[in-house]
């Protein structure tokens, strides 16, 4: 079985973004618009975004399954406040579960969170758990910074983000860490803030006891972990010179990396330096919606050697689960 | 003839920190300290040093020249106010050209600018042209963000910077984009800080006509060019999909990214990914003061695959000049 860790619903019906749209222009106005106001979205309009897009994909490259969440550069936790993320979250997460639904075979759920900047973690444990529990979703997109590139939360080793841990691990469902838009002018979303988000997370955890408070926590570090495989040397190397354990035996006990890396060279490297047990399959690259991927770029083609290199690969689950996967890649070489 | 483009006096006599640190006080307590508190560094302090490291190293490994920059951690642009850096700056670069002055074959100088949070760049230009012009440094490190982790200026690519770019070019010498210690605790400086700089850099550039406004201005991307070669297919994507010109048309006739990698798997995907003529060996990784290196964890080996690797390289001197070399590269495999 070959399971897609990351796939987000960047071709949901218009109608989702146009209550977005009208929820900002609300707040502009001072004016709490409710999820009520969301249009209609027929099943029908579900199954249009998706059988000319993630299914179409699925069956051409034989994956079978895809771990599917709202689309993460629009969650934008920093615009309007509190209510207006938990709005927007349910809205999405109850779209993500109507595709679910529709297609209980082709994915399975994971939520975004209600965050906002200043709000404490904890206050995202009912959404999360009303996924989880209700909607049967498998896991999480935490955002380690809601404010969208001004990084003003503490680092996700702090306590801040402790009950919402509690929640996670007795719900036994991970995180994937995920920034969303940016604000700051200076950070690029998908070109710099993503890959800075995943790169700071991993240095956050590299340098905390937050594993030996919560052994049973994990957290996905998506688009290949950053820039950490390509720096694995400092990375082992900080560890050594800060005393802290070495990575094989404490951080990777509880980190895992994704795939999606959209070239070969990195995808080699990822799979040289990080242990197989640690990297999580995930499509994203090629998938519509992707910015800068090998499904943008017009250029992809099935690669046997792709193939070869991933055909030993198994597939760690965020649910927990251990499949063992071959499948025929398709990425940029 | 080898050099290494990415030296820092990590080893500087004790009386540089003094001073620093009363700076701090002074500041503290509403004071400015001038640089003539300074406590008194003799030549042999200075060559007690360099002896037993950097020139050590340099003899031990065959390289030739340093160019060589006060320590980029140290810089700090965002302690006190635009006089304290100012005069921290001068006191920082005067040392440097002490360095150069008594090692002229070894070393040659590129300078710390006077940044300080909300400072227009520009104001930095006169101590860039007093190091050029009278101390002979090649180049400068520019920080693209003096606040020290909350990225409150603009973009690299903001007319904000133009002025000090014109003075660059005036001088004809290149900036090593290097930011400095954090002040955010979400950012480790040499474990996310440093590399998520530079990433965050190179996305600026890629998003920006910065270099047809300025055809002669260089840049240089520490630490092996942060995540970007890692992630080569997302950013020849993000080009093509924001309709910029191909990479190699554009960004590489003004960007180039230094070695200082710190393990093989690295290194080899840098060389496969990155047009030869774009990368300047850097050595930072096994030299003193160096965080998460292959120096400090105490593996160091003369490693013949190494020496082939870098062998054909050409080493693309900040300054202009281009000069073959082959070196024995000791590295961390």
């Amino acid at each position: 079985m070959i399971i897609d860790c990351h796939g987000h619903y960047t071709t949901a019906p218009a109608g989702l973004q146009t209550f977005r749209e009208d929820q900002i222009a609300g707040f502009k106005g001072g004016i709490d618009v409710p999820l009520s106001a969301l249009p209609k979205i027929s099943d029908d309009q579900i199954r249009d975004s998706l059988e000319n897009a993630q299914l179409k994909l699925q069956r051409a490259r034989g994956t079978d399954l895809t771990i599917f969440s709202p689309r993460a550069s629009a969650m934008a936790h920093h615009i309007g406040n509190e209510t207006t993320s938990r709005r927007w979250t349910e809205g999405c997460n109850d779209l993500i579960h109507r595709v679910v639904s529709l297609y209980p075979d082709n994915f399975i759920g994971v939520c975004q969170l209600p965050q906002s900047p200043g709000v404490a973690p904890v206050n995202s444990a009912a959404e999360l758990e009303r996924c989880v529990k209700e909607l049967g979703f498998i896991g999480c997109n935490l955002n380690p910074d809601p404010s969208g590139g001004h990084w003003t939360s503490p680092p996700l080793t702090d306590r801040h983000w402790y009950p919402l841990y509690e929640k996670m691990v007795e719900l036994d469902v991970p995180a994937m860490v995920h920034v969303s838009s940016s604000c700051n002018p200076n950070f690029h979303a998908t070109g710099a803030h993503y890959i800075n988000a995943d790169t700071t997370a991993f240095m956050q955890f590299l340098t905390s006891d937050l594993f030996a408070d919560f052994p049973r926590l994990r957290f996905i570090i998506p688009h290949g972990g950053g820039a950490v495989p390509y720096h694995w040397g400092r990375y082992r190397g900080l560890a050594q010179d800060l005393k802290r354990p070495r990575l094989a035996d404490y951080l990777l006990k509880n980190v895992f990396f994704d795939t999606c890396v959209y070239h070969l060279p990195g995808i080699e490297l990822l799979l040289k330096v990080i242990p197989v047990d640690n990297i999580i399959f995930g499509f994203r690259g090629s998938m519509p919606g992707s910015r800068g991927s090998a499904h943008r770029t017009g250029r992809l083609r099935n690669d046997a050697e792709a193939f070869e290199l991933f055909g030993n690969l198994r597939c760690n689950l965020p649910g927990g689960l251990e499949v063992g996967f071959a499948f025929l890649l398709v990425i940029l070489a």
